[in-house]
């Protein structure tokens, strides 16, 4: 009756709530409970759908509600787990929360090496611009000491590393710095957006990570001497803003890792890195990667068909002044309308495409790649 | 690619979170995303785990809080739903606001009959217990009026009705006089357990109700006249206490109806009742509850199953001095720790199981049967 490919997990995860919609907890629960994970939800914030909408109503979980949340389940002896998953704080004080939480697992976990792994979203911002609070920045660099897999866009990859990242070489180098630096044994940097240079080798070169028609992740888990191995998986580009996109990407990649880990036997080494004779191509991240993009392009496939489907009705609707409510709008209010339908109709159809969840369609069309940066002298270039 | 039984379908659900394990909205969203519906969830209690281990933390949703998400997904336009799913109220204040949520709605759907459908599961308590406070019970009796499908078990049954259930008979008079004086469409009272007697026909007789090896639900659907259609479909019993059992019924049931009323082309009809023609155990409803127990019973039997086996390692651990902490443990210590234990065992293994959610196996075996019950005159002896 019960099958699935990743093994019985249990996963704590720390993200926002939204009653409506898909990002955060919301996204993510469900995401690993179809593949089977057992998923115990603490929620950051409770909101009633995502701030995208530029209207939303709820409440940010004060830290130390989180924290209460944490003693309960120790106090009624359900703190045991495979795996955590954090995501979006809203706070500098819940973020450091998080991280003893974590802290507090992974030291458990220091007799039996592998029994516990940590998946760290350091949720900042994106594409240049900070959507937290300043103060939350040195916090997340301090826990990178303690996560296993961190899964940084671009930005926050910058954020953390120290290094301005504007081709390959500088990717490498933001990579190997969060390996060498913090010891944080798997790093995948998501939301990939490099100028066109011609600093790399063929192997991957800029432009392919820089075309509006594709999108890449790198990858690296870190050698015994903590050098990067990495890799790339290039997707088609979808040209429409869905949110929820990153925590269906690292909830995902929570089972996946997990699964390909077990294939590695790996799951009683620490961390679960792979020896040094894997490249990075056939690293379980990498393997992990594959199925869970194949997984999200199906799922955004379907979003971008009903999405296209719903903005041409809402279009019609708005020229006809059939948006509901009564009277002539103002433009502002109809601009308004305009935007909160089609933010709904984006928000990712991950529920009925739980099959492509399950059985990621056409996986060999995602295969990793080797990544050959030239020399290191280049990188500042 | 998206494979669903259920057709497309928008539900609230209105219940408690928890953590860990598996009661109210946490139950309730996985078993409804599993069918394919679209779930926001608002949560009225945001607990570490279900109050049945005895010890927990968390807090209570304030109504304010519950009014406050409401009024944020009206703003964003978010407040279109075809089903509300509502459950478990820590306070009158909060079950009056469910009901304020569900008759705008409701409301709303005056001009389209059969656009909104509410099934509210009226959580008070069982087994002659009542674990709400008083002052809910007239709140829950207000609210008959505007529910579509109420789901009582016995004792709720009674208190909602004012009819003391001792046998089929007053059974049978509990469901008319809430299809009667409440117009409640449908009625499905669960966790049946009626005294031996044989105040019935052999068609059902309360014997087969209340042996230790088998379980009933009996539900109706009102006729024009709002008399009652019986039906009744009885399931193997379990011998062990999993809390969560309702909130899974009454998700799937959700999802099940849905589609029932579909099949039944019923979705254009208030209240998707059926004309008076359909036999009770040809109702929409009983299609819905056959299905819902095939479900349940597989994911339940394989519980049982890593329950018998978390409880023969529990008492060896315990035997052994090996359930953690330092020390020799006092009686009252041990017997807590068996019991955190065994609480977590019964957690219900829906997540594992998720496929026997989405195909029911041998649903055959629960096939609805018609419910006699010998001349009303019968009921008050």
């Amino acid at each position: 009756m019960a099958q699935h490919a990743v093994p019985e997990t249990h996963v704590l995860a720390i993200a926002s709530h939204v009653t409506s919609g898909h990002v955060g907890n919301k996204t993510a629960t469900f995401c690993m409970q179809s593949l089977g994970c057992e998923v115990d939800a603490i929620h950051t914030v409770n909101y009633s759908n995502h701030v995208g909408y530029r209207r939303f109503k709820g409440r940010k979980t004060p830290a130390e509600e989180v924290a209460e949340l944490w003693e309960g389940l120790k106090n009624a002896r359900l703190d045991t787990f495979d795996m955590m998953l954090s995501g979006y704080c809203p706070s500098a004080p819940v973020v450091q929360q998080v991280g003893k939480i974590a802290r507090e697992l992974k030291s458990r976990s220091d007799a039996r090496p592998g029994s516990f792994f940590w998946v760290l979203d350091p949720v900042m911002g994106d594409n240049g611009r900070l959507y937290v609070a300043e103060d939350t920045v040195p916090v997340y660099k301090s826990l990178l000491d303690d996560a296993d897999l961190i899964l940084p866009n671009q930005f926050e990859a910058e954020l953390l590393s120290g290094v301005k990242i504007h081709d390959l070489a500088t990717m490498k180098q933001a990579i190997a710095r969060l390996h060498e630096a913090h010891k944080t044994p798997h790093v995948l940097i998501t939301s990939i957006r490099l100028p066109p240079t011609a600093a790399s080798t063929p192997t991957t070169t800029d432009e392919d990570l820089s075309t509006s028609a594709t999108l890449s992740v790198i990858g690296s888990t870190a050698t015994s001497d903590f050098k990067p191995r990495l890799f790339r998986v290039t997707v088609p580009a979808i040209p429409i803003f869905f949110s929820g996109t990153g925590d269906m990407f690292a909830s995902l990649m929570v089972a996946r890792l997990r699964e390909a880990a077990q294939e590695a036997d790996l799951l009683n080494t620490a961390s679960w890195r792979s020896p040094d004779s894997v490249a990075g191509p056939d690293l379980p991240l990498a393997k992990a990667a594959e199925k869970v993009l194949a997984s999200m392009q199906a799922v955004l496939k379907d979003t971008a068909n009903h999405y296209d489907a719903a903005a041409k009705r809402i279009q019609e609707e708005l020229g006809n002044g059939q948006h509901g409510g009564a009277g002539v709008k103002t433009g502002e209010e109809t601009e308004a309308i305009r935007h909160l339908n089609l933010t709904r109709a984006a928000e990712v159809r991950v529920v009925r495409n739980s099959q492509a969840l399950r059985e990621p369609p056409d996986v060999g069309a995602f295969e990793a790649q080797a990544v050959e940066v030239e020399a290191e002298g280049d990188a500042s270039r």
